[in-house]
């Protein structure tokens, strides 16, 4: 009989030190069974990364990309050795692979690169000798083998992409949570596990705060149909299971409620109304580099108007300092900004064939006092901007209202 | 005009800290000169080497030879990595390489590998562009393109290795001492920096105790006549050269005296005088793995005789064990042992043509009350075997009586 595949992926706090390496290592070993393989990526151990970073930014405040990718990498071969240590120890064999290795071809954006290929043949012939596999996550090589990183969250990617490349059974994601929540658990006591839930309902809420997955790596999974289950370390009970869009799914409109407080919020005020003038901002904005997100322009009565948008807080003094310039070229009045606000959200594919979800949102928020700034919407989230000491009661409040305490 | 390539080493304590990074940074920039190239070999930061060995070590007490190369080559990678950051930032082009992309090629033998070849390709490509090439030392690759390391002290067969391949002009080695020293300064305060000595005393030298510089690559220097260096990281001082013989070197009889203390001596009593007995106690020794130096075997007068010999202190307890057990087999008497030993010995190559060197160095020791235990000599050494505790006095009155607080 074919065996078959599991890429398992466990994340730096599975790996924070050498204890929970050994408790990953069993977990693994008793995964292991007579007629499957096993593909195993792992992040750095813990506070590796932060402390790699430390080093180069005690050096220069903008260490070159090349050398921070040759630095990072570092954490996660360390990382897989030792975990192929502790397996072979408990009488399993195992081996590393660096992501030069494995094969992960990269292109030659340092600190950001894109997966181009895998070429997976040093992991099924190790596979071939029933060995362990344990792979350096989030770093690929170039063609002019220069060592590339993913970019933060990488791991997943790499992940999702050895199952795609190896047509693994299904990519599991271990994590310290014991899988997707219809809300932050932090917030909402009553917040629930979902069972299962759909590529596009995840990658929206990735996007919208929830923070256990990668956003890029959700996508790939989408693109070729990689089954993903979201679990914990810790715990051998079921998680999350994301999946394509399936009919049963359908009936829940709303899937889980978002928070996210990464963003601020720029406002010029009295923009002359001609045409091309928000181009003309939106092009010096991004400019700097900064991500712009929610637009609000007011409807103009007179000849002036207010336009406001969202940029990420890190972003936030390149972007003011962009919009004000702007301000005084175009002759537009003050440029206002502020920080403590929060982005609620709430996601479901079913909102595609429910009516009248936008309306409970906005009747919840309402009842309960909250006033909504902007709002933004997607085929299956819609957003509002509020203030931030008032977003973890909209999240209470949303929660209930959608009945989410109450699905199974 | 061609340039000529200078290679440098700096060892772990060069590189301890972000400080000594920056000042070997800055060092490194200004040797960098209109007509030459710099490849500069780099260690593992100060204490990395022993924490990555600490984390393995906390896994198994035996942890797999290929996964702890995959572990160790990381420190030279991260400290490459941002001693090419350090010089990046003050304005010189740096790049950082791993032993993978410079190509060197070693055999399979993890934590101990040997090189094959270098293929400089890489080297010579950043090196027409005007870079500084940083090389990670102590690592290869294996046909396989397994990360191999060359074992302790292994940056410096690196450094040599490479100056080979790349005909270098010099190779400097960089350290935390001014050069190569007559004996050891913390024993004798009169010690006296040598200006110049033969590849093959400085192997003596190092096979008997002096630690600077490993003696496998002092071997692989001497072979393809590669000038070494032995310099300071903090001072621009001339240090120590080490050249191939030359007439004029041989003035001096003795160029130093060394002291190692990694010994332990084994003796077997009342072994049955029979051709043969010794091969076999040698044969059972050194199939437990243990080196055994120096052999003593009493002039037998009865039919029985004492065998003695050395081996080094951290296989004591594996060669103990043997000899036991072949002691009784052979129907010998009582297997005994000695920890608090010392190896005291002179080393020049002018004792090849001087004479009386053996009995200087013996009446000095007899007029000293320092009882010889053991003697060994090879072409251009002697070496004593005394107690531990009278080996500080003996390097001291041997230093005095061969004129070496008095050479230039």
């Amino acid at each position: 009989m074919k065996k078959h595949i599991v890429v398992q992926k466990y994340g730096g706090s599975s790996v924070a030190n050498i204890d929970r390496i050994k408790t990953v290592a069993k977990r693994i070993v008793d995964s292991k069974t007579t007629n499957n393989h096993l593909v195993v990526v792992v992040s750095a151990l813990g506070d590796t990364t932060d402390e790699l970073e430390e080093m180069a930014f005690s050096i220069t405040k903008t260490p070159p990309e090349r050398e921070m990718d040759m630095l990072m990498s570092t954490g996660e071969q360390i990382s897989c050795a030792l975990l192929a240590m502790a397996i072979k120890t408990m009488g399993r064999d195992a081996i590393s692979l660096t992501g030069q290795q494995v094969g992960i071809q990269t292109d030659k954006a340092h600190t950001r690169a894109r997966i181009h290929t895998i070429c997976g043949q040093r992991i099924r012939k190790a596979l071939s000798k029933n060995q362990i596999v344990i792979v350096a996550g989030f770093q690929g090589v170039s063609l002019e083998q220069e060592i590339t990183t993913l970019g933060r969250g990488g791991s997943d990617l790499t992940a999702v992409a050895l199952a795609q490349a190896l047509k693994a059974k299904v990519c599991e994601i271990y994590t310290d949570v014991k899988g997707i929540y219809t809300t932050d658990p932090r917030i909402v006591k009553q917040a629930r596990k979902i069972k299962t839930i759909t590529f596009d309902e995840m990658m929206e809420m990735a996007s919208l705060g929830a923070q256990v997955m990668q956003a890029r790596s959700i996508e790939v999974a989408k693109k070729f149909n990689i089954p993903i289950h979201v679990r914990s370390s810790f715990s051998k009970e079921e998680g999350t299971m994301i999946v394509k869009n399936k009919e049963k799914l359908e009936e829940i409109a709303v899937r889980g409620v978002t928070r996210n407080k990464s963003e601020a919020k720029i406002t010029i005020c009295a923009v002359p109304d001609q045409p091309g003038i928000a181009a003309k901002i939106f092009s010096a904005v991004s400019q700097t580099g900064a991500n712009v997100d929610i637009i609000v322009q007011n409807i103009s009565h007179t000849r002036h108007t207010d336009i406001s948008f969202t940029v990420l807080k890190k972003d936030i003094h390149k972007a003011l300092t962009a919009a004000k310039k702007i301000a005084e070229k175009i002759k537009a009045g003050d440029v206002l900004h502020e920080d403590d606000i929060a982005r609620v959200s709430i996601v479901g594919s079913g909102m595609r064939s429910h009516t009248g979800i936008a309306a409970l949102m906005f009747q919840t928020l309402a009842k309960n006092k909250i006033n909504i700034d902007m709002i933004s919407t997607s085929e299956i989230s819609i957003s509002c901007i509020i203030s931030s000491e008032q977003s973890d009661k909209a999240v209470q409040v949303l929660h209930k209202a959608f009945n989410l305490d109450k699905i199974k």
